[in-house]
């Protein structure tokens, strides 16, 4: 594990590619940068890509990267979304970049399909994890070595946090400001955003 | 009011602008999109915005435009999020480009502090409607022919409808969907984005 980082280095990684769910990083996105606003340290919460080139999102949302990954020198914090995790994805460059993050104690987050590239990346192993409902069965039938809780909102399993699917993000960040901060914390942020859902239907 | 448009033509644009509050916005994208994948009829979700440049958001995402507001022809639904309403944003040509929207039949929803700009531009004289719980003693100190209605979740005024604080926008959106679409399919897509909250504080 690296040293705790200095006040000044807390940087909130949140990974974006080609064809990631809007909402997956958008809410955990609001979450933090709404608790980097009211924290008394300083903390930035970036987007990190391949390139500087604008992602373009599962629905076709254009997001400028403010960080390539070969500028990110480190990160406290990642958080992974999920969306159309596909193959190409899986075989390129971001797995890596994950181990080496975990590797330096960066703590791993996901949301939803997210917790594919955790898998893959061999940081689930032995630890329990959820993923989106629809996927639950598949991440258990692929990787036997995760305990896969499929009722979960999210899953805390000490240096990695997995999220179920698209809006439990917004939980999982809000958890995350009260793990990283305080209760009073994450109930600030949580009433910054209004958050008393009340789904219509 | 125009008529009902056809089948190819259902835009819904979603209005940005440099200050704009991220969740206030990704949350009815993320909705509204999912409905679009859904949907049998053709329906294109846009960010539009003065220029074609990346926009900055309140905390500091940038977001590429797909339209500018030159551009927009017409929308069936504009949803039009909250954040920095400064005097800059209320004295440009917002105001006027939402009474041109509104004028043409166009089905206007706000999220947040986006009510002021409907406010302004007379879009809610005589009609009840909500904002950000911060900020409603002002829309009612404000604009004395609004009905302001501070604990309501969203307001669903007919040819208005605005919703509460940043994250209120996902429910709206989802009343938006059963509203133009059925209930079925709002309730597809709350499970889509697995929408069952459980904030942990």
């Amino acid at each position: 594990m690296q040293q705790a980082p200095a006040m000044d280095e807390f940087t909130i990684a949140i990974a974006l590619w080609d064809g990631v769910e809007e909402l997956d990083f958008a809410g955990p996105y609001e979450v933090l940068a709404a608790w980097a606003r009211y924290a008394e340290r300083d903390i930035e919460v970036v987007i990190v890509a391949d390139g500087a080139d604008p992602v373009r999102c599962s629905h076709g949302l254009r997001v400028v990267p403010d960080r390539t990954w070969d500028e990110l020198d480190e990160a406290v914090v990642v958080v992974m979304p999920g969306g159309g995790v596909n193959d190409r994805l899986v075989d390129g460059p971001l797995v890596g970049h994950l181990q080496c993050l975990a590797a330096s104690g960066t703590l791993m987050t996901s949301v939803c399909t997210g917790a594919f590239l955790y898998a893959v990346a061999g940081l689930l192993d032995g630890k329990p994890a959820t993923t989106h409902w629809g996927s639950v069965e598949s991440l258990a039938e692929q990787f036997d070595a995760i305990e896969v809780r499929p009722d979960a909102r999210f899953v805390d399993a000490g240096d990695v946090v997995t999220a179920a699917g698209v809006s439990a993000g917004i939980d999982m960040a809000l958890h995350l400001v009260e793990r990283l901060d305080s209760n009073e914390m994450a109930r600030r942020v949580r009433r910054y955003i209004q958050y008393d859902p009340e789904p219509p239907v």
